[in-house]
């Protein structure tokens, strides 16, 4: 069975299309690899390739595409709305198909290394985090590039890889590991806000509900319905089915029920496959049964 | 979206490793097709293969591997337990993945052509037949290979492609298309054996229940349970969600519940992803949105 990592690494320039390009370029040429996305925000003056392979091949298109970026975007000229600290800013590596977190996490690590001997602080996040108090995005980007003097003469803040040393040109790269998140919206036949807002609190697990959820609620007024919008941000321990009961029994005990659901974007076949075994009880079932796997190995 | 066709024919040797292997190395050798299995049985005295990709590539591979099964296989002298009828036996095109049905019968249509064009007598099946007494196997393969002198003498009897004659080195041909077969059996946590008689009998078609669903109900000594054992001959027209959620009904009037389910064997990707839409009411899901996706186009 193959592997299959996905890697949707942020670059700060999205104006210059020449740059773009050339960081694009090294994607597109990699072996092995497909590009699925570029997204180029002018405004935020920030890009986002999302791209995918077997982890030695998105490792390598990775570091092909980060040191183009490292060479052509100077951050000290740097403006734009996005929050960003580095010419490479952000890279999450994301485990999509036969591939262990505990492998995306070595993957950022080899990433990191290299980055760090291009000369640039690395800050390891997530699932690749060395410390609780560095594991989220906005705690390693507080302050920004322009934080990155003061805060790299602390010890405290001293980079997993890389000198411990500004670099004005660069600034520092977050790499690390996380899953797909997917975004899953249950749209209730109300349009009663508050029976949303109280789902919503029932389920998230900022306020009790259950882990790696998020959940807001929203007023669908042209469809006339409300919505509990969520992000799973780990399907492998909330999946998607478990979310869906407990909202149809919070639902129920209000009195309204499901309308629809809606899964934004993309989705790994995993979670797919684990709404099929739970709902026909088919515990034994692989995804190697899938016709269409044959394809992909 | 590229298109996926699957093949699985059947051919009349099951003994001559050499000749299978002659047989079997034409698929191998095919551009664009992928073999997944190459089965052979002895007491049978028969082979099957299967394999799929592009729906021209799989024609390709299919004419290259009959021409090589009518050049090798002698009918006059073949024996063997399984009901026959030609050295190219029975040639089902399926499709699996972005192929409509009447494409698949065009396929179908055009091997048909081809092996005709070889002298071989073909008969259409299932959704290519070109008549309603000779839609199934049984109907056409009645008296086997030593009742085809008599039975093409018989206007009633013309191929729909190839000549109107007994060809005695390779007998008759049945090629058509038909949906996948989905193997789908439901366990009840009971050992009372008239439940899941009478619940196969509610479901199956012959006795009224639903269409395209053959089940009989088999008890599992070891297990200590029953199991409602069905084919589901066209998921696109009874899908597997539907089936479970009868047998859930069925069982919960009469006082049992349903243990676990299994899928045996290949199943397409549409039918695991029309269990996802339904169970999650999420109507607008499209198979596309599984990141794996992006890996077959």
């Amino acid at each position: 069975m193959n592997k299959v990592l996905l890697c949707e690494p942020n670059f700060s320039e999205g104006r210059n299309a020449g740059v773009i390009e050339q960081v694009t370029a090294q994607v597109r040429a990699a072996r092995g690899v497909r590009l699925l996305d570029a997204d180029s925000d002018a405004d935020h003056n920030r890009s986002v390739l999302t791209y995918l392979g077997p982890p030695e091949d998105v490792l390598a298109a990775t570091e092909a595409a980060a040191a183009k970026a490292i060479e052509l975007i100077d951050m000290s000229a740097h403006s734009g709305s996005h929050p960003r600290m580095g010419a490479v800013d952000v890279v999450p590596f994301v485990p999509v198909r036969n591939v262990e977190m505990s492998e995306a996490v070595a993957v950022a690590r080899q990433f990191g290394e290299f980055l760090g001997a291009l000369g640039v602080p690395v800050y390891y996040y997530e699932a690749a985090a060395t410390r609780e108090d560095r594991r989220t995005i906005p705690q390693i980007r507080s302050g920004e590039y322009e934080a990155l003097p003061a805060k790299l003469a602390e010890a405290d803040w001293a980079p997993d890889a890389g000198p411990a040393e500004f670099n004005a040109k660069s600034g520092a790269t977050i790499a690390g590991a996380r899953m797909p998140l997917l975004a899953f919206n249950v749209d209730l036949d109300t349009t009663d806000l508050t029976v949303a807002d109280a789902i919503a609190r029932a389920v998230r697990h900022s306020s009790g509900g259950l882990p790696h959820v998020r959940a807001i609620a929203l007023a669908l007024q042209q469809a006339n319905m409300v919505q509990v919008s969520m992000n799973l941000t780990d399907f492998r321990r909330t999946a998607i089915a478990p979310v869906m009961e407990a909202i149809r029994t919070e639902a129920a005990a209000r009195g309204v029920s499901v309308a629809r659901a809606q899964l934004i974007g993309p989705v790994p076949l995993e979670a797919v496959t684990d709404v099929f075994k739970h709902y026909l009880q088919a515990i034994d079932f692989s995804a190697d049964q899938i016709i269409e796997n044959a394809l992909l190995d």
